[in-house]
């Protein structure tokens, strides 16, 4: 897929991924809207397979090559929910994945991936190292690399969590998301563009990460270079296909800084008893930093994963 | 209420407090089935109304009083959901609670109290002032006591727990629950025996706090002294009325130690991205413990609340 997917695009991605993700549930609390001043239905992607929305775009993309395609498998390099969702995708579509994941990776995670039943490979832990041993293993396995973000087959399985969350819930006036890379981003931004230009997509993004931000102001993209937030699924630049969609069709980026970040993640454990990534939290935060852009809407959240290590939390 | 309740007060619970308190939802998880080798039905308590079952029994006494009796409110004395539970069930009843809670109580319980719009009463951290100032608060207001668990209208308004999931999920074989007072061990015992005599309840109780294990032994009750158990809501033993049913109606009781109940919540925290008490993870780890005494069966296991202090959690 080589064109901004299109509606079609979107709904074929969506029955594709459909017998292997999980159609999650759609969640809100009393006690949140009254704080918040408006009602906000959070689409619970924590409760996805692997633990995040990532299993919807590297399903569909999986999902899309025939089966005498995916015989030798498929291909990433991730230290995140990404390397668990190709893992799992490519072992619901009856076949191998290679998953190259930087040596300092928690042995949680590593341990995670393999029992997805993926071959994890180890890397030293930077960029350059990552990129030569997943090009390593596809010469000699000739799997298909699955990229994080920047694919449209990528962007139009991320973009099935908004759709789903738009028919679970008419009449969103605004739609959120975090962005990192911007799969999720773009796809939301697209889907709602497509199924319903009234709603509005807005985006929060960490302070300290915070390259889509600069990059709508200057309208080209600002990489950032090192940044350090506890939203650790968000330090990626935005990818250049993601961007392109974000320009066009987002209303607004929000900012907010770690403390906010935390006191926002720490409120929707603590109201709604549910598990959510620092990630989640942020446009969250920008919501409560930002009220009266949201007064009396109905508000759409993603809550994009569930994965935490409780052994090392920020509260 | 002064028989034990029937069928159709149970019933007649459900409807009464079905305007005021949440019908919660089922989850299940793959690899939990996978890893205890049955299908477990998780009912999430957690969600309901204050972050607990304890709702249920607070809102069918209240309730089950016509406005008229309701005009002086009603009093309690509790350090645990239950305090929360009297006071939003008297407000969503349109009157008082006033709440005696011990001086080394939380701040954090104490505002959630009166964030339901309760009076606290603090009181000396012992069973004798209690007892004592919640006599006063009485005789001052004219309000009525609403006793945790060792009360027919408590154990029918816990029951409805059962019989909702029992709706939700038909051909349970096991239900489960854990067990402290008993007003939730015996409304789910008497509902399944009056609801489908297949069914088998069994409990889970911690092995540092096993009056209830020991009380079935001996065939009378055998009260705890000073428990120390994590499962903090598990501490009371059991009540009269409660140990009676519990008695007819209980297949097996199970006891896990400290470390059990911290694996098997860490495990739910972890799988299943929700936030349970330690005291829910009681009957999933005598699962755990037991699993061939389950195998292959369809288990329904009641998660009975949310409410942790995440500052000090014990991974």
């Amino acid at each position: 897929m080589d064109s901004i997917p299109s509606l079609s695009d979107i709904k074929r991605a969506h029955q594709r991924i459909s017998k292997i993700i999980l159609e999650t549930p759609v969640m809100t609390s009393h006690s949140i809207n009254e704080m918040a001043g408006c009602d906000i239905y959070f689409k619970c992607e924590n409760f996805q397979k692997v633990g995040a929305f990532k299993m919807r775009g590297a399903a569909n993309m999986i999902l899309g090559f025939r089966p005498e395609e995916r015989e030798n498998g498929f291909a990433t390099h991730s230290s995140g929910n990404h390397a668990q969702a190709v893992a799992l995708a490519a072992k619901l579509s009856g076949t191998k994945a290679y998953v190259v994941m930087p040596e300092n990776s928690t042995s949680v995670k590593i341990e995670a991936t393999k029992g997805y039943g993926a071959e994890v490979i180890l890397c030293e832990p930077n960029e350059a190292s990552r990129i030569k041993t997943c090009d390593e293993v596809i010469e000699r396995t000739g799997a298909i690399f699955v990229p994080p973000f920047d694919d449209y087959r990528i962007i139009a399985g991320q973009a099935t969590v908004a759709k789903e969350l738009m028919e679970e819930v008419p009449d969103l006036d605004i739609l959120m998301t975090p962005v990192g890379g911007g799969g999720l981003a773009a796809g939301t931004a697209l889907a709602a563009h497509l199924l319903d230009p009234n709603t509005e997509v807005i985006l929060g993004e960490p302070k300290n990460a915070d390259d889509c931000y600069k990059s709508m102001q200057k309208g080209k993209i600002v990489p950032v270079k090192n940044p350090d937030t506890i939203a650790d699924g968000l330090k990626t630049t935005v990818g250049e296909r993601n961007f392109d969609i974000i320009k066009n069709h987002v209303a607004d980026i929000y900012t907010v800084t770690e403390e906010e970040i935390i006191d926002a993640m720490k409120m929707i454990w603590e109201r709604m008893k549910i598990i959510i990534e620092p990630s989640c939290a942020v446009p969250f935060a920008a919501l409560l930093k930002n009220k009266d852009r949201f007064a009396g809407k109905h508000v759409g959240i993603i809550l994009t994963g569930g994965n935490v290590d409780l052994a090392n939390l920020p509260f």
